[in-house]
């Protein structure tokens, strides 16, 4: 196709489609035809908010990160893809050269190119430019959806499998039961945890997570008048402790506690049920200061870990989990959108469900032209 | 000697001598006659709180938990000490048994017989029954007052060696320049820091700090009217960046941040100035409940880690260094006290300085009938 | 029952029935009833030779260390087992006072007091003490010879786990279908292994490893006249890796490599197939004197582990693999023999099949008194 | 200047002058004028063999790549240097795409481009052309002959600290005191070792490992008539125990033994003297295969591992330990040619002395019309 329409966020709450040119590569990149673009609550949050943190969107940006297309174009170095081949896509072109990059944790590299984080667009176009070691074959039996799917996938393994050292046998907890929760739980699972508790605040997405990747789910008891958050969180802990009988260490020990929530009280409460000498792993990102217990972390000698989008290995640990079939994606895809009506996507993701009442877990728009029935 | 005098703990801010019984000893054990204790601030703590923690002083308790002494009988199955022999005593007695001792982190042992940690008592007495294997001959050169200050000085052989990851020629930050900061910047140098810089607020200790083993000191700016912890901890991180040319990451960035404080603002100013992908030990108590920078934690993958006492191979490496010449501690015994004399030895510790005005870094009690003069 | 009879090597060739003293228990240990008990190929090797390297029998020694029991009688300090329970027993009692011990690698304790290694009798008896701490109850589902059969699998998850870090997806191949070989694979196959390759030189061997837990199996090419062994062995690697497709790095290339042979020519072989970066752990002894590749160790920057036994977490993790149904030990018990007929399974294990021709892999002698019966 | 002098390896022992056009450079490089280049023993080899291993000699190749020189252009994107800037050259550059340099292992990348390895040209002639990220600026008072000597400094950073893991207060020895080995003891004695033991059967070469970084220095037993190698390593390992108080384990053990000979009675008595659980650094290349002692391997747990040039974070490591005056290349520099002189550089590297008898340890070959005062 000759034009390349993009779905542009303009301003605040303020989205377009535009024509843009399409992109030219070098001989070290390939061209994309995006086919399926997941919506990401970042996404959402700069519809809301124009800007995450220090990332301030000032001029019309493309949205969309998590995206899988088919090769359309190769520049003359690239020797592993070819025009056609279904590809998942990677979406943070880094440097390669500094010390970050070369020492093997390139999400850390200052140059990042990542899309859809000003000022750089994102993949809701028909085209998008890639350097090609970021564009991963998808094998046989894993649809483009599923290759939308590995950029969330990639967070997951990230956290559970390179920052938490998850390992056969051992147990975590999930606080939050959202897409990126779901999926650091269906990790677990497939590296053979012995248990995976889902903690959220909402029964639906208990019930969904049991039926998913948990083996055990735990509803928070409410919070008291008059009960300061770090009271409320131990006591939540203790409850939680019985119920699932956690103990502080050994074999009913949780060797890895993971918060994709971002809310105090899940961190809080993390603290207390994780066990002596645990690692806890931060992936979700809410208040910017939250209050965490310091003698906790001393005297169980906890490992507190920020998690920062995916490193290397992340995409193939992701696509072979898959491919292997350990890792379903396919349950989590609840929505389904043309990318004429990607403002609709958008809607009911912000809503958290759509206007028939169906709670999103993740809503996939198609590229121009695609229709939402190819997966 | 056949009397154990032992200074005991009787009540909150109520101390006294009594005799105990000398203590039997098994085949594995030691009987030491102790000849050095430092005064730690948790002793002055229990004197003047009666708990630490969850740790509550309910029976009388014999203070005091750095020491060294010389051996006064050996178990039958003691082969590599004998009496007369000077050492060092690591006061925590572990199980030996549990999942943390046998895994190589005995220090998180939950049956740990830690001196004066309620119930257990200390080792301010002249004798103190101590596992054979807990008592580690002095070299020669290595004094008795060398070998009670082995004690805090294994903390900070643990916080910046074994959690810290330390390595020659990296760069760090101690916030709190009292005696375990201190010894954490005296471990930094004989690891071959390329940058030691202390953080006080208080300049005389930062000029001690200078003298004695940091390469650079900073001395926080003040907090202004209106201005939130979070708010004033950035701005005093921008602060000591700009004046000390630290970079967020790569060779003029941070690689551990160490806090030896507890003071909150203190942590807040360490995560604004760790290098991305830094490492955060926390090994000074302070509030138990500490707000921190989510935002900084996740998007620099910071990893902060609780210190607790000291593990396998602390207490070796702490008196490999002092042997080789690489840590002096000397420096830092500032005050002397005869065994009678204990109650002003508490008294300066915990005023901060002695009636001449002299501040403390440590004081130290000779045992039973031992002088001040012998070190 | 007031006696113990037991199985005791005399000398090269000569074994025969004893009685002797039940053990006394100390507070800290069990006295077990044994049930199950297999044989390792090193009670063969000691009857044969008398000696394994500077292991020398000198004086009479019963045989026997992959055993499981029921508590007879506990010391007054133990907890966690009770008389009547089914346990695991971990053969090797060591110091926890070395270096070793202390730091989470006990496998290399200079004083460990090992069952059946001279000068310390075995397990093949009606009665053994055990440190309280290394009798490990076993779950419901899990049986008594499953519980003898946890001694090699610890081997295996020693092996494969702890020193080969081998985790979900990635790729081993194994040399050597032995009972150690097969537990090997059996273990890479619940870590959530991506391929498992089985070579041997035995077809019936191979087709056993491919039913049980080997994705793909080879039969080495065989040795022209006038080749060397490092001639040969790059030529059968080079074929193995056409006809596995195996490529030297990335995806396609063999993460660990594991010798449960001995054999030089595997060694060799091994070196040629390991993937860049890649390692390589040693489980079976043989010829002392093995000749290696050293530019393939030096240009792919292989890894090259000795591994001795099982250390901290190996029997912990072998329960509850076994537990969770990620490997079934019964396959792998192909014979039976009551307590009287020890000699019978020796004879069995040494000809590598029993007298109706059936091929050994585990042979499992009864207590006295037992029935073959019951598992 | 407009012409770019070569020195030329045409074909085995024939060596030839021959202008070569200057290279162009792209926007993420550098053309570096050469000012100092050591000669290293793969250069000779080159010289005598026209092959090492599978690399072979085909088309003329420019020798030389240890190097150091200054800026002569920048392209578009460099940012870290200009011209005039005084830059260690690291001569290796990588594809950046592939799973070793993304994982932090560059060394391994299979499409590699190093200096003077077939069919690359290497570093002895006027310009060179680096991708910026490898050209390294060189401190105050870190000479050009310091910047060229970086790289074998770096081989050394890379075996003893990277692979090694050696830290302060452990113990090394060293096979062969060579260049390379010579510069792991001044490595080890940089981050802090207690013990330094320098290996070689010259006892000229002992003495200047005395002199320049060896605690200790140890000269092997000779050979006796119908001794075979394993029979003789072993009494040598025991005979070195004997003089030096080497132990098995602990304290008095050996921490990391490093060969930098590849003689194989120097890997088997490394085997014999490395402390139980110890690691053993390949990093000498002598015949390929060797025969090793499989029980010490095994029965110890050793960890053997192959070096091969240098990682991320190598180059930065040595020129900052010389900068801090960690480590000292200037007695290492015995011999200096000028450009014109270098075939006769080649021959004292090869004879192993200069033709007035002194001992080469590194010839240093001066850029085209640089003085070989200037240093």
């Amino acid at each position: 196709m000759s034009d390349n329409p993009s779905f542009v966020l303009k301003a605040i709450e303020e989205v377009a489609y535009e024509q843009r040119p399409i992109p030219e590569i070098s001989d070290d990149e390939v061209l994309v035809e995006v086919k399926k673009t997941g919506i990401c609550g970042s996404d959402v949050h700069y519809l809301v908010h124009g800007r995450i943190g220090d990332f301030v969107v000032v001029d019309p940006m493309v949205l969309g990160h998590e995206s899988a297309g088919v090769i359309s174009k190769v520049g003359s170095n690239v020797k592993h893809v070819k025009p056609g081949d279904r590809v998942a896509m990677e979406p943070g072109a880094t440097c390669k050269k500094c010390e970050a990059c070369k020492s093997g944790r390139y999400e850390l590299c200052p140059d990042i190119i990542f899309a859809a984080t000003p000022p750089y667009d994102g993949t809701l176009a028909r085209y998008y430019r890639l350097p090609a070691d970021l564009a991963y074959p998808l094998p046989d039996g894993v649809s483009l959806e599923d290759g939308a799917m590995m950029e969330p996938l990639s967070v997951a393994v990230h956290s559970v499998s390179t920052l938490g050292g998850f390992r056969t046998s051992q147990s975590i907890i999930v606080f939050g039961c959202g897409p990126v929760g779901l999926l650091c739980m269906a990790v677990a699972r497939a590296l053979g945890a012995k248990r995976v508790i889902g903690v959220d605040i909402v029964q639906a997405r208990l019930d969904f997570a049991k039926n998913y990747a948990a083996t055990d789910v735990y509803l928070p008891v409410k919070m008291v008048e008059g009960e300061s958050r770090p009271e409320y969180s131990r006591r939540n802990a203790e409850e939680m402790k019985k119920q699932l009988d956690i103990q502080d260490r050994g074999q009913n020990g949780i060797d890895l506690v993971l918060d994709a929530s971002g809310a105090e009280v899940s961190i809080q409460t993390g603290f207390f049920v994780a066990k002596t000498g645990g690692t806890f792993v931060q992936v979700g990102m809410g208040n910017p200061d939250v209050t965490i217990n310091l003698s906790m972390l001393m005297t169980k000698e906890l490992v507190y870990k920020g998690s920062f989008r995916y490193g290397p290995g992340s995409y193939p640990l992701a696509i072979a989990l898959v491919a292997q079939g350990k890792v379903d994606l396919k349950p989590l895809v609840t929505h389904r959108f043309a990318f004429d009506d990607a403002i609709a996507a958008f809607k009911a993701t912000r809503a958290g469900r759509s206007e028939d009442g169906k709670g999103v877990i993740k809503a996939i728009i198609s590229g121009p032209g695609v229709s939402t029935d190819e997966a």
